[in-house]
């Protein structure tokens, strides 16, 4: 009876979950020639020589908000994680744009101090906020629009992943998990904290891969490493062996890993709010490229390989499926 | 006492209204020399010969979308809102992405509805949705982003308007106060609840407007006209003769003229969502420019003319000052 009255019910949001919405939402809209780009972290559109890169994202209070963030700090994560996927494509960053939804009540201190640290996340990257608009809202909401340009022949794409790719990941893992489990545990450890809070975005990064024309696809891991990972495999139509112990892991997931109730594995391959690259691309590649991000005092590790089999694999102790277990909105 | 109590209080936004509240905000930002436009109805941005212009608007349910407006209404309506501003600087659209805060219980039919009204609107307009994103929110909140372009010497300002220059406006007005007050009342008639639920945005006109090169400046009247005008006012430093017996006024405010509970006038001068073109240009050039608009099938109508006196006067049976009643958030 169960599968009848499920049949009967109106489908919600809940159920379909954010990715299922998205592919629904765009099922129904009508496109040019020149939008392109859909399913990936931006809107790209073509302009001239270049791509004009679409980036928009927005945040509440309640979900996604933690109680402890400060209004500054909620001012540089809306304007950073817009950004990281400006960087995700290669992209330079021109400007933001800011709709702010404001409880009647928020005060203007709020407001100085969440704008002021837009303003410096902004200028961090050589961009600016050029515009915003502010409404009446129950529930404090902002929405940041983010836009770039990159050349279309250095556009990275979600798309490109060929088997034997070296996959691949910048920086490391495992901060924002921290940064939760430090506020969540009123440690107040501010290191620890602003792996989450204050997250830095690979604009440099982006830029330094897609010049050197070798990288085959590329997305950031704002969902968690797994949910990046499944949704590579999805549009790739091909499968990763990871490797446990060669994925980079922050000192600060590391300074937590002995406590009992701090799951590294989950906070590393899980966790979303990591803003770093994956990318994959060819082995032969692989020295060349980690070498001139080096040279810009980041890095570059190899977590594994692209398969021909369709699974995602991870080998630590035990050679095991990676569950996808990443945050979905809604679900 | 008052005046020393309300200086130590914690001013919020709903003391200072939203134009205050975005002053206050863009006294902090860092801006680079290519951003222009704040305080205007886009940002736009210096690329190449032209401006990417850029538009962000957010609608919440509770304060800005009436209980009846069905969901194919609401995605027209964040859409059409936000091509407005493009059109009121003369660009061609280029695209626009949505960020939509949805409860958990959001039906997938609703989530269809919506985006089916967006699409339809920016087709319309020839360009079309290129990206967005979900996030979970308790209040139903949708902020888009529109872009397009204008050839930077074809772009209208806000700023520009010269003493002596005839003030006019395209189309006519009332059909949003008109169409409120058709929902309020439950009347059922279609016609006059869709001059504020599908509002029609002038982007054909505001091409052919800046084409003609002769507008000194031009703004969207999405606050209501008396706004407008106050805002006009404020960054022109000129003041306003208008005539209330040449305002055009839409077949369905006359309509519900002669109902003692439709204030004609207040929804005439002060009610938002008529988004309609207000701009200023020399004497001499009106009749080039009004004759190109009705070419075209649209109108452009003389309301009055620009003063050196810094006063918005209307001239009624009586002569008197227009009063700033137009609707502004948070207030």
């Amino acid at each position: 009876m169960k599968t009848l009255l499920s049949f009967l019910v109106v489908a919600t949001i809940e159920d379909l979950g954010e990715r299922k919405a998205i592919n629904l939402i765009s099922e129904f809209l009508t496109r040019g020639s020149e939008a392109i780009g859909i399913g990936d972290d931006c809107a790209a559109f073509k302009l001239n020589d270049d791509y004009l890169l679409i980036s928009t994202d927005m945040i509440c209070e309640k979900t996604h908000i933690p109680d402890k963030m400060t209004p500054w700090e909620i001012g540089w994560f809306i304007v950073a994680i817009n950004l990281s996927d400006i960087a995700a494509k290669g992209g330079k960053p021109l400007g933001i744009v800011l709709s702010l939804g404001l409880p009647k009540k928020t005060s203007e201190d709020f407001l100085k101090k969440l704008m002021k640290g837009a303003d410096e996340c902004a200028t961090e990257y050589n961009c600016s906020i050029v515009g915003g608009d502010t409404k009446e809202n129950s529930n404090f909401t902002i929405a940041g629009t983010a836009f770039g340009l990159v050349d279309k022949k250095l556009f990275m794409s979600r798309r490109g992943a060929e088997i034997g790719d070296i996959i691949a990941v910048t920086g490391d893992l495992g901060k924002a998990g921290a940064g939760y489990y430090s506020l969540k545990n009123n440690l107040k450890n501010k290191k620890l904290q602003l792996g989450l809070t204050k997250p830095y975005t690979r604009i440099k990064e982006g830029k330094i891969l897609s010049e050197t024309g070798m990288i085959n696809c590329c997305m950031d891991i704002s969902d968690g490493l797994s949910s990046s990972l499944y949704q590579l495999k999805d549009i790739n139509k091909v499968g990763f062996k990871i490797y446990r112990n060669q994925i980079p892991v922050s000192d600060t997931a590391k300074f937590l890993s002995d406590r009992k109730d701090f799951d590294l594995d989950f906070n590393v391959l899980h966790f979303g709010g990591d803003y770093e690259l994956l990318l994959t691309l060819n082995p032969e590649n692989f020295e060349k490229v980690k070498e001139k991000i080096e040279k810009n005092n980041s890095s570059l590790t190899k977590i594994g390989v692209v398969t021909q089999q369709k699974k995602i694999i991870i080998e630590d102790k035990n050679t095991q499926i990676l569950e996808n277990k990443g945050f979905e909105h809604f679900k």
